[in-house]
Protein backbone atom coordinates (compact mmCIF):
# COMPACT_ATOMS: atom_id res chain seq x y z
CA UNK A 1 0.00 0.00 0.00
CA UNK A 2 1.46 3.60 -0.71
CA UNK A 3 1.36 5.81 1.96
CA UNK A 4 0.90 9.14 0.96
CA UNK A 5 3.33 11.50 2.56
CA UNK A 6 1.00 14.73 4.62
CA UNK A 7 1.93 18.11 3.31
CA UNK A 8 2.63 19.10 7.10
CA UNK A 9 5.38 19.86 9.18
CA UNK A 10 3.93 21.42 12.08
CA UNK A 11 1.08 20.92 13.88
CA UNK A 12 -1.10 21.96 17.22
CA UNK A 13 -2.56 18.89 19.42
CA UNK A 14 -5.15 19.55 21.63
CA UNK A 15 -5.61 17.27 24.24
CA UNK A 16 -8.91 16.44 25.77
CA UNK A 17 -9.77 14.86 28.89
CA UNK A 18 -11.66 11.54 28.33
CA UNK A 19 -13.04 11.37 31.95
CA UNK A 20 -15.44 14.38 31.35
CA UNK A 21 -18.78 14.20 29.73
CA UNK A 22 -19.27 16.85 27.04
CA UNK A 23 -22.01 17.50 24.52
CA UNK A 24 -20.17 17.62 20.61
CA UNK A 25 -20.54 21.35 20.58
CA UNK A 26 -19.24 21.88 24.26
CA UNK A 27 -15.97 20.01 23.65
CA UNK A 28 -15.62 22.19 20.12
CA UNK A 29 -15.61 25.28 22.32
CA UNK A 30 -13.06 23.83 24.72
CA UNK A 31 -10.68 22.40 22.09
CA UNK A 32 -10.95 26.01 20.26
CA UNK A 33 -10.46 28.16 23.31
CA UNK A 34 -6.93 25.80 23.23
CA UNK A 35 -6.01 26.56 20.15
CA UNK A 36 -6.52 30.24 20.02
CA UNK A 37 -4.85 30.65 23.10
CA UNK A 38 -1.98 28.34 22.56
CA UNK A 39 -1.90 30.12 18.78
CA UNK A 40 -1.36 33.02 20.57
CA UNK A 41 1.09 31.93 22.83
CA UNK A 42 2.86 30.40 19.75
CA UNK A 43 2.49 33.81 17.65
CA UNK A 44 4.52 36.07 20.84
CA UNK A 45 7.16 33.22 22.13
CA UNK A 46 7.62 30.70 19.12
CA UNK A 47 7.04 33.24 16.41
CA UNK A 48 9.13 31.02 13.59
CA UNK A 49 7.24 27.91 14.22
CA UNK A 50 4.01 29.84 14.37
CA UNK A 51 4.36 31.87 11.07
CA UNK A 52 5.07 28.38 9.16
CA UNK A 53 2.19 26.40 10.54
CA UNK A 54 0.00 29.47 9.17
CA UNK A 55 1.50 29.21 6.21
CA UNK A 56 1.01 25.83 5.64
CA UNK A 57 -2.39 25.45 6.92
CA UNK A 58 -2.53 25.44 10.55
CA UNK A 59 -2.97 21.52 11.15
CA UNK A 60 -4.65 20.68 14.41
CA UNK A 61 -5.39 17.39 16.01
CA UNK A 62 -7.67 16.31 18.71
CA UNK A 63 -6.67 13.42 21.04
CA UNK A 64 -7.77 12.03 24.08
CA UNK A 65 -6.08 12.66 27.63
CA UNK A 66 -7.15 10.14 30.61
CA UNK A 67 -7.36 12.88 33.32
CA UNK A 68 -6.44 15.99 34.30
CA UNK A 69 -3.53 14.19 35.62
CA UNK A 70 -2.38 13.34 32.64
CA UNK A 71 -2.79 16.97 31.61
CA UNK A 72 -0.45 18.08 33.73
CA UNK A 73 2.31 15.93 32.99
CA UNK A 74 1.72 16.65 29.00
CA UNK A 75 2.08 20.64 30.05
CA UNK A 76 5.51 19.95 31.95
CA UNK A 77 6.99 17.53 29.15
CA UNK A 78 5.77 20.71 26.31
CA UNK A 79 7.27 23.47 28.58
CA UNK A 80 10.26 21.51 28.66
CA UNK A 81 10.15 21.12 24.97
CA UNK A 82 9.58 24.96 24.59
CA UNK A 83 6.11 24.66 23.52
CA UNK A 84 3.24 27.40 23.33
CA UNK A 85 1.19 25.31 26.21
CA UNK A 86 -2.47 26.67 27.09
CA UNK A 87 -4.65 24.19 29.88
CA UNK A 88 -8.12 25.65 29.33
CA UNK A 89 -10.39 25.65 31.92
CA UNK A 90 -14.34 26.27 31.78
CA UNK A 91 -16.30 29.06 32.66
CA UNK A 92 -18.70 26.85 33.99
CA UNK A 93 -21.99 28.58 33.08
CA UNK A 94 -23.77 25.66 31.31
CA UNK A 95 -22.59 21.72 31.47
CA UNK A 96 -19.58 21.77 34.00
CA UNK A 97 -18.92 22.95 37.63
CA UNK A 98 -16.52 25.92 37.27
CA UNK A 99 -13.12 26.12 36.71
CA UNK A 100 -13.10 22.29 35.48
CA UNK A 101 -9.57 21.67 33.40
CA UNK A 102 -10.70 20.57 30.46
CA UNK A 103 -8.32 20.50 27.70
CA UNK A 104 -4.41 21.51 26.83
CA UNK A 105 -3.41 22.77 23.79
CA UNK A 106 0.75 21.85 22.65
CA UNK A 107 2.15 23.73 20.44
CA UNK A 108 1.86 25.00 17.02
CA UNK A 109 5.38 23.44 16.70
CA UNK A 110 7.18 20.94 14.48
CA UNK A 111 5.65 17.59 14.43
CA UNK A 112 8.64 15.37 15.65
CA UNK A 113 9.09 18.21 18.88
CA UNK A 114 4.97 18.16 19.28
CA UNK A 115 4.93 14.06 19.19
CA UNK A 116 7.24 13.60 21.62
CA UNK A 117 4.76 14.99 24.50
CA UNK A 118 1.22 13.97 22.67
CA UNK A 119 2.99 11.18 19.81
CA UNK A 120 1.45 7.98 22.05
CA UNK A 121 -2.69 9.61 22.47
CA UNK A 122 -5.30 8.39 20.28
CA UNK A 123 -7.57 10.39 18.41
CA UNK A 124 -11.03 11.58 19.33
CA UNK B 1 -36.63 32.57 39.18
CA UNK B 2 -34.06 34.64 38.89
CA UNK B 3 -31.95 35.35 36.12
CA UNK B 4 -27.88 35.44 36.20
CA UNK B 5 -26.98 37.79 34.64
CA UNK B 6 -24.40 36.87 32.01
CA UNK B 7 -20.71 38.62 32.62
CA UNK B 8 -19.88 38.54 28.70
CA UNK B 9 -20.51 41.46 26.40
CA UNK B 10 -18.26 39.47 23.49
CA UNK B 11 -18.55 36.69 21.89
CA UNK B 12 -16.96 34.34 19.24
CA UNK B 13 -19.71 32.40 17.41
CA UNK B 14 -19.26 29.09 15.45
CA UNK B 15 -21.88 27.97 13.02
CA UNK B 16 -21.19 24.28 11.99
CA UNK B 17 -23.05 21.79 8.83
CA UNK B 18 -25.29 19.97 10.32
CA UNK B 19 -25.84 18.01 7.10
CA UNK B 20 -22.08 16.53 7.19
CA UNK B 21 -21.01 13.73 9.56
CA UNK B 22 -18.43 14.22 11.89
CA UNK B 23 -16.97 12.81 14.44
CA UNK B 24 -16.34 14.68 17.83
CA UNK B 25 -12.32 15.32 17.48
CA UNK B 26 -13.08 16.04 13.92
CA UNK B 27 -15.65 18.66 14.33
CA UNK B 28 -13.61 20.22 17.18
CA UNK B 29 -10.94 20.65 14.95
CA UNK B 30 -12.79 22.04 12.38
CA UNK B 31 -14.22 24.55 15.09
CA UNK B 32 -11.11 25.51 16.60
CA UNK B 33 -9.90 26.25 12.80
CA UNK B 34 -12.89 28.55 12.70
CA UNK B 35 -11.67 29.79 15.74
CA UNK B 36 -8.34 30.90 15.35
CA UNK B 37 -8.98 32.01 11.67
CA UNK B 38 -11.80 34.46 12.90
CA UNK B 39 -9.49 35.51 15.94
CA UNK B 40 -6.54 36.79 14.21
CA UNK B 41 -8.98 38.62 11.50
CA UNK B 42 -10.36 40.21 14.00
CA UNK B 43 -7.52 41.25 16.14
CA UNK B 44 -5.93 42.76 12.76
CA UNK B 45 -9.27 44.60 11.76
CA UNK B 46 -11.85 44.91 14.97
CA UNK B 47 -8.61 45.03 17.30
CA UNK B 48 -11.21 46.70 20.39
CA UNK B 49 -13.13 44.03 19.91
CA UNK B 50 -10.99 41.33 19.81
CA UNK B 51 -8.78 43.07 22.78
CA UNK B 52 -12.17 43.17 25.35
CA UNK B 53 -13.03 39.80 24.19
CA UNK B 54 -9.75 38.38 25.11
CA UNK B 55 -10.11 40.61 28.50
CA UNK B 56 -13.33 38.66 29.22
CA UNK B 57 -12.18 35.36 28.81
CA UNK B 58 -12.82 34.83 24.99
CA UNK B 59 -16.44 33.43 24.86
CA UNK B 60 -17.49 31.06 22.40
CA UNK B 61 -20.78 29.13 21.32
CA UNK B 62 -21.21 26.56 18.82
CA UNK B 63 -24.43 26.66 16.59
CA UNK B 64 -25.68 24.54 14.02
CA UNK B 65 -26.42 25.85 10.19
CA UNK B 66 -28.19 23.65 7.87
CA UNK B 67 -26.17 23.90 4.98
CA UNK B 68 -23.06 24.73 2.81
CA UNK B 69 -25.69 27.35 1.56
CA UNK B 70 -27.17 28.83 4.89
CA UNK B 71 -23.40 29.38 5.97
CA UNK B 72 -22.62 31.40 3.17
CA UNK B 73 -26.20 33.54 3.72
CA UNK B 74 -24.72 33.91 7.59
CA UNK B 75 -21.34 35.16 5.95
CA UNK B 76 -22.32 37.93 4.18
CA UNK B 77 -24.62 39.06 6.85
CA UNK B 78 -21.60 39.23 8.94
CA UNK B 79 -19.37 41.21 6.47
CA UNK B 80 -22.52 43.59 5.78
CA UNK B 81 -22.37 44.06 10.15
CA UNK B 82 -17.95 44.51 9.54
CA UNK B 83 -17.57 41.85 11.51
CA UNK B 84 -14.54 39.13 11.09
CA UNK B 85 -15.48 35.84 9.71
CA UNK B 86 -13.69 33.08 8.80
CA UNK B 87 -15.41 29.97 6.24
CA UNK B 88 -13.32 26.58 6.93
CA UNK B 89 -12.91 24.43 4.39
CA UNK B 90 -11.39 21.13 5.21
CA UNK B 91 -7.79 19.44 3.95
CA UNK B 92 -9.43 16.40 3.42
CA UNK B 93 -6.84 14.03 4.71
CA UNK B 94 -9.32 12.43 6.55
CA UNK B 95 -12.90 12.04 7.11
CA UNK B 96 -14.13 14.78 4.73
CA UNK B 97 -13.59 15.11 0.71
CA UNK B 98 -10.45 17.50 0.00
CA UNK B 99 -12.11 20.86 0.42
CA UNK B 100 -15.80 20.34 1.67
CA UNK B 101 -16.58 23.54 3.44
CA UNK B 102 -17.64 22.75 7.15
CA UNK B 103 -17.99 25.80 9.60
CA UNK B 104 -17.67 29.92 10.09
CA UNK B 105 -16.08 31.83 13.00
CA UNK B 106 -18.66 34.86 13.40
CA UNK B 107 -16.78 38.07 15.22
CA UNK B 108 -15.61 37.85 18.16
CA UNK B 109 -17.81 41.10 18.43
CA UNK B 110 -20.52 42.58 20.39
CA UNK B 111 -23.12 40.69 21.58
CA UNK B 112 -26.18 42.17 20.13
CA UNK B 113 -24.52 42.51 16.97
CA UNK B 114 -23.24 38.63 15.97
CA UNK B 115 -26.87 37.47 17.31
CA UNK B 116 -28.10 39.65 14.44
CA UNK B 117 -26.26 36.92 12.40
CA UNK B 118 -26.38 33.73 14.38
CA UNK B 119 -28.87 34.51 17.14
CA UNK B 120 -31.38 32.15 15.26
CA UNK B 121 -29.20 28.92 15.17
CA UNK B 122 -30.02 26.42 17.66
CA UNK B 123 -26.68 25.23 20.18
CA UNK B 124 -25.06 21.73 19.40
Amino acid sequence: MKRVASPFAYKLVIAVREDIEFSPGKMAAQVAHAAVMASLEAKAKTTKWFSEWIREGQKKVVVRAESLGELKELEAAAKRLKLATAMVQDAGMTELPPGTVTCLGVGPGPDNIVDQVTGNLPLW
